[in-house]
Parts: C-alpha cells; structure tokens; sequence
C-alpha cells in the first residue's frame, strides 16, 4: 500500500478506505487494553488519531511509544467518536521505524520557549509552531513566484559573490579563499591578486543592479534569492543572512511601481490566507491575536497615498509625543511609520518623494530638485515592509547625484553604459522576505522565522 | 494608453486596435519615404515590426534611429504585407526615449562570439541568444518550483553560510569580516573568536543535511538556492557559484527516489518544451540541432534501470576503447556514461548501488557489505544530470561509516540525533541548475546560462 498523507486524509469527504499512514508519534494516551496516538507528519497541523489495540500482534510495543518514535501505521479510516477529530484510524498493523528515548528526547509534551528551541534548531521543525512556520513560509514564497510568473516577468538569480560595493547600503562579508594562517602580503596589505577572483569579494547586499540590467533587455524581472549584511546588529529584527524579493520593471514610473507594490503585498497576503488557513489560525490564537485582521486588512483595504512633505506635516500637528522628534529632511522612524498606517490612516499607507540626502544615489531626482521619486510601502504593527523608487535614468543626473554621494564612477561604468545605451525610465522594489514571514505570523523575534538563522556569534546547524 | 507586451500582441487573433508599445531597436530599414523598425522587449524573441512614416512629426528622428535606441510607440495594429510577420504597427506618434551611439554601441547587427559577449554582460541580455536563455531560464526555474509544490513538498531556503563542511564535497571559500590588511592573530593563527561569527565559516556547498533536518519533521522538502564551490577549475562545465535543487523525502527508499527523479526530469522538460518552443527553437537553429529531440526523447520514453555491477559489465564487455579503463570500484567517467545512455541502452539510465568507497560516507549501506544505495541518473549528450542516495538511517552504522571516512562526529552531533530520535528510510537528489539549462539549451559553456558567471580570477558586474 501506497503511503497516504495526513493532510490528505482529513480532507476526505468520507470514511471507510484503509490507508497507510507513516508519521511520527506527538503524543500517546493509554486507556484499559486501548492505546491513543497521535501523529503527525509535516503535511498539516493536524495529528491523526490512531487507536491501536490487544488485536495487534505487537501492541506491547504500541503501548509504550512516546514522543518522538516514528511509525508506520495500516487499518482502517473510520469516523472518530471522540471530539475534537473527525476520522481516526483503527491500526491492523503498526511498525515501529524510529525510537525517541524519552529520558534524552528534548521535546517533550509541553509548551518549549522559543530560546530553547533555537538551540535545537534540528529537532524544532517537529513542534506545531515551527511546522506552521515552514507550511507559512513555502506558501508565500510559491505566492512570490506565482504573482510575477502571471504577470511575465522573469525569474534572475542575481549573483552572491561580487566584486561591486552594490550601493554603499551595509557592511559586507568578505569572501576569500586566502589562507587566513598563512596570509599573502604584498606591500604591507593582503594580496587579493592571490585570491580566487583575483580581486577582493563579498556577499551581496542586494541583487539590483543587476537586476536593472536585465529589465533593460527584458522588461520585467525579479529576484529572489539570499542576500547579506555583515552588520552587528543584536536584534528581534536582524539577520545577517536572509532572503529578498527585489523586482525591476522598465517603462515603469513611480506610480505604476506603487500599483505594483500594493497588488504584489495584496495577492501573497490573499495566497497564504487561503492556503494556511489552519497554521494562521495558530499563529493568531499562541503569538498574536492581530495576525489574521492584519492580513484580511491589507488584503482589502484600498492603499493611501501620500508625500513625505505630507507625512512630515501630519506627524507635527498630531500633537503626539514621539521619541525622535520630525523635521522636514529627516527619515522616518518606525514610530512615525506606525503612527500614520495605525493611527491616522488605520491602513497601509504608501510614502513617496522623500528628500534626496535621505536616499540612495540611483533614485530619480525630481523636478524640485530636492526630493528623490522614492517610496515606502508602511503597514500596522511594523511600519515600513516595502522600499522602492523610480530609478535615475538620465546619466548626466546619475553621474552628479555618485559624485555628491562620493562613489568613484569607475566602479558604476557598466551601470552608467545602461543609461549610455537606450535608457528608459525604470523602477523597482525590495521586500526583505523573513520581515515579511514575521508578519504574517507574528513572530516576535526574526530569530523564529529563518530556518537557521545568522546572527552575530551564531551560524550553528 | 497602457503599454501592451509583443509576445501578448503576436498573440492576438487579429489586428486592428491602436497599441502602445515599448522596446528597443533591433533593427531599422529605411525605403524611400518610410522606415520600418523591428522592436523587441525581452517577451518574447520575436521582434515587432512597426512602420513609419512622414505622417510623424518626427519622421527625421525615427529615420535615424540605430540599434539599442529605446522608442515608446502608439499606432494601429495591422495585417502586415510582408513577409515574416503575421502582424505589424503603423505609428502614429513615435517618443525616442533613449538613443545609443553607433559608434560606441557594442552590440551592432551581426553575430557576436560569446567570448566577446561575456566582456559585456551588462549587455548580453538583449541578444537574442541571452533573451531567450533567460526566458529558457526562468521556465526551468519555476517548472521546478511548481513540480514539487503540486506534490506537497515544502520549499526550505538552506543556509549560505555555515560553520560545517557539509559532507566533505569540495573546496569551500572561507566568508569573514575580519580585517585581512589587519588580521588579528592569536597563537601564530588568525583569531576566529574575533569573527562575526565567532568562529570559521563558510559558504556552503549542499543543503542536504539542514533538508534531512526539515524532511525528517515534515515528510517531503526541497532547497532550490545557491551553492559555492571553491575549485580552480577552468573548464565549460563548472562554476564557482551555482544553483541547485536538492528535495529529500522522508519515508521513501532507493526505488521510489529513482521515480521521483524520473517523473521530475519528465515533468519540467516537458513544460519548458510546451512553455518556449520559440526559444528552444533557437537553440536548436543555432547551437545544438539535438536540442529539442533529446528533450522530448526524455519527456517520453521510460527509463532504463541497472546497477553500478550490470554497468561495469556492459563496459567491458563493450569492446569500445575508452579513455579510462573500467573495472568494479573506480567511478564512472563521462565516457562510461555517454556510452550507457547513448549507445547501449538509447534513453536514460539510471544506475544504482555503488561501490561504498566512491560514494559519500551518509549513503545507506546495502546488505552486501559493499555498495551503497546511490544513485546517478545519465542522460545523452552530457551523461550524470542527477546524483542521489537514500541516506542511512542506522545510527551505529553510520557512525562507523563517518569513522571510516575520517570524519570527526562531534562536528556532526545534530546529524547524528536525528538518526538517534523517530528515525526513518529518507532519500534525496540534487540537480545542478546551470547544467540543467545548459542541457536545455545545447549551449557549449557554462559560463553562457548563468547571468554573471564566477569563475576564478573572474567576478564582474
């Protein structure tokens, strides 16, 4: 017999067949010559009953399992008359595939915290929270692919390694095949001519000037893929690895960029609510009870509009009392963020045309020579989820804005040649793809979204 | 009006509706009072033909046009009299949006080498031949995600960096933030404790273990992401970076791991065939005329199973003169497998059960001792496309193997609890991506289907 998942199972419409179920045991009740199991196999929240009795001819060994052995189970699928399953499965054979001792086996029937279980990032996929966790995050990564694949754009895998400081945007790691204990030297400093690329290279932080590149050939292209920041960062809110989102579409202005934004966030929001019902539900009821009227608003709500010069304006006269006080020409915190999508606006809210010295130098200087045509996507509970900007296509302009931001234009010469040879007004977005995990479960801690987390002092597993 | 893509235009049923379209020229053709420019934009490899005339105020600026310039064009769609074409635009307003001095324009109208393209390669993608290996790319990319999504496997994003060696599979670069102009040195050695992480780490080159983690919890899984080999190794089949696919499956041994390989290679060149025949079209014009029919010969015929032993057999008793002799317990070369797939048998093979010493030490042992319980897939034209095993589950036997392989087990104390807790049979494979779209694409170098390929002494762009 076939093996057939529990997810599967419990979406029959009708009892009866008998099926093979292979699994692993969550927990066991024992009751007079009856033993209860419950299984579980990846495919789904749910466990599926099992009921095992002295028909067996090993139900000795039934009876004894704990937490943790895997079994394969056969018999029969048959309406549950307890509550809280449906269907349950009367076994007529069980084999026992993999013991768990109970005396050694770290998960336990209790509720572990969530530090303890990053220290046994191996065995944590098996509780209920970091199963959710994984179902959650396969769905809006396939949404990801599944919204720019309907639209025509193409998939770039942008390269890790490169030999380009990107946009000055974080620290990076250095990647090196030098040999640190015997280290070549040549005039006082490392001889990076020795080194595999015979140049110094590092971990990208972003895959977007590349991907411009290849908008200005193809139209429309995303990446998604790991990106990198080697920064020292401590926090519920940083990794120094994780994976972004970073389409690049040409003919596109700064408006159609925000239709975009709010269709891409509206769609992989709308996907993960249909496809995980039951993990969100999860989430909502064990981490944050806002999870799922989070989503269902974004998933609704009509996005607001408004300038930075705007925004600015209505944190002053709000009369709230912000840590970081605002002033025209500084960025936005995350309690300003917050304070317009929660609070004044009560929805998403989208932010453009923020002041040029506040921004990178590949963003489209605007007419009033001021501001740059960027924008910030910002939702409740964490504010900014979304930065994007029209990019600057007129060379002269690009050349100006890499001289103020002291970029030596040597290193942009390919960059620079796309604006060179048939240049075309073009824009993009980054969404960072754990941020956007956390929220859709709230999670507290970036920690708990990231199958292995990178953090400082920490790449185990 | 809203821009409207040529491969959604050369789609249409019929003509007549004005459209708005955006791209660059390929070409222009001037006779007398009109000119006639082919227009492409990366959807599709067909050009757009559209027609000018001196009924456009700026005739002068069309008429001068040369290849690169990027135009936004809105006319009427018509039949088009010529031949080449089903359809063909009659502008009615023309915007040059970007020009490209011929005189500097690297990419004129005739065939380049791609040695010279590489030198550019933030140009290569609007030829032609790099059009359409995105697009060949990006089919292959989102067959394989949409193949293991139909069947419940969840996508895991393996980690890049880490602190173990894997499985011993190959060079790996070193990733640090430690100053190398001013390496701090403790005991005559660089002093990890001072590194990001606090201790050596670098770029992976699998992510099957952190998979048999994630399979071992939730069934089926796989990893589509970048890997990193550090070997100085100048050849057209190999990258220092490159994508893999890598699924494992709890539950399943040998014989259902060569199903799934099979129905996967089945699966995603059948969709690339029926999603880019244009393109493979191409390829098959100008690179490789066996392109499409060695495609379809694996999309439809059914393949062959033997094991490493009957191989060895069927070698030798070939009478063909290879290169490399054959004898049981050295590996297969290149001509040993071409030979099986394309003279002996005619379609692919899949070969099991190899010699333990030349398979890696988390191969499952077979009774006999001496094989283990791997497997190649050989398809024609570059023999192994895919490397697999089921993986051992015994603890006490693979701990003998990782000592027999000189392994230290306290580095692999997590791998070792998962066979110490709810074991069971588990299998995967990998796919390496870039050889996969060579294959699909007949193209002779590696270095043509990756968008920015890394090679030693090469990191570009």
């Amino acid at each position: 017999m076939l093996r057939t998942k529990i997810r599967e199972i419990l979406d029959r419409d009708s009892a009866g067949d008998d099926v093979l179920v292979q699994g692993w045991v969550k927990t066991r009740r024992s009751s007079r010559n009856v033993t209860f199991l419950q299984i579980n196999d990846g495919s789904t929240l749910k466990d599926l009953q099992v009921v095992a009795d002295e028909s067996l001819s090993n139900f000795a060994d039934a009876d004894s399992l704990t937490t943790g052995c895997s079994v394969s189970i056969s018999g029969q699928l048959v309406d549950s008359p307890g509550k809280g399953q449906r269907f349950e499965i009367h076994a007529k054979s069980l084999e026992v595939m993999g013991l768990a001792d109970p005396d050694t086996y770290p998960l336990q029937k209790k509720r572990h915290t969530v530090e303890f279980l990053r220290e046994i990032a191996h065995l944590r996929p098996r509780t209920n929270t970091f199963g959710a966790m994984a179902r959650v995050r396969n769905t809006l990564a396939f949404a990801i692919h599944r919204f720019f694949q309907e639209r025509g754009f193409l998939f770039l895998q942008a390269p890790m390694i490169t030999a380009s400081d990107a946009e000055g945007a974080g620290a990076m790691f250095r990647v090196t095949t030098l040999d640190l204990d015997q280290l070549p030297i040549k005039n006082g400093a490392a001889d990076s001519a020795e080194d595999f690329f015979g140049e110094p290279t590092f971990l990208t932080v972003s895959g977007q000037l590349e991907a411009e590149i290849f908008a200005l050939a193809l139209s429309d292209v995303y990446t998604f893929g790991p990106t990198f920041r080697a920064e020292n960062s401590n926090t519920s809110r940083h990794l120094a690895e994780f994976w972004m989102v970073e389409p690049e579409v040409a003919f596109c202005e700064l408006d159609g960029l925000t239709e975009l934004a709010e269709d891409f966030l509206k769609y992989i929001f709308t996907y993960v609510l249909d496809h995980c019902p039951e993990d969100l539900a999860f989430f909502n009821q064990w981490y944050d009870e806002s999870v799922i009227s989070t989503l269902e608003g974004i998933a609704s709500s009509s996005f607001e509009r408004m300038t930075y010069t705007e925004a600015v304006d209505i944190l002053q006269r709000s009369g709230e009392k912000f840590e970081f006080p605002v002033h025209w020409g500084t960025d936005l915190q995350s309690e300003h963020e917050r304070y317009l999508t929660e609070k004044h606006i009560g929805r998403p809210v989208i932010v453009t045309d923020y002041p040029k010295e506040i921004k990178a130098f590949y963003m489209r200087l605007s007419d009033d020579g001021k501001t740059v045509r960027a924008m910030d996507v910002l939702v409740p509970r964490i504010g900014e989820i979304i930065g994007g900007s029209q990019r600057e296509e007129r060379k002269d302009i690009l050349l100006e804005r890499m001289r103020e931001s002291g970029l030596d234009e040597q290193n942009y010469w390919w960059y620079l040649d796309l604006r060179s040879y048939g240049t075309v007004p073009h824009a993009g977005f980054g969404l960072g793809f754990e941020r956007t995990v956390q929220f859709a479960t709230g999670m507290p801690n970036i920690r708990d979204v990231s199958p292995f987390p990178r953090t400082p002092k920490s790449a185990g597993f």
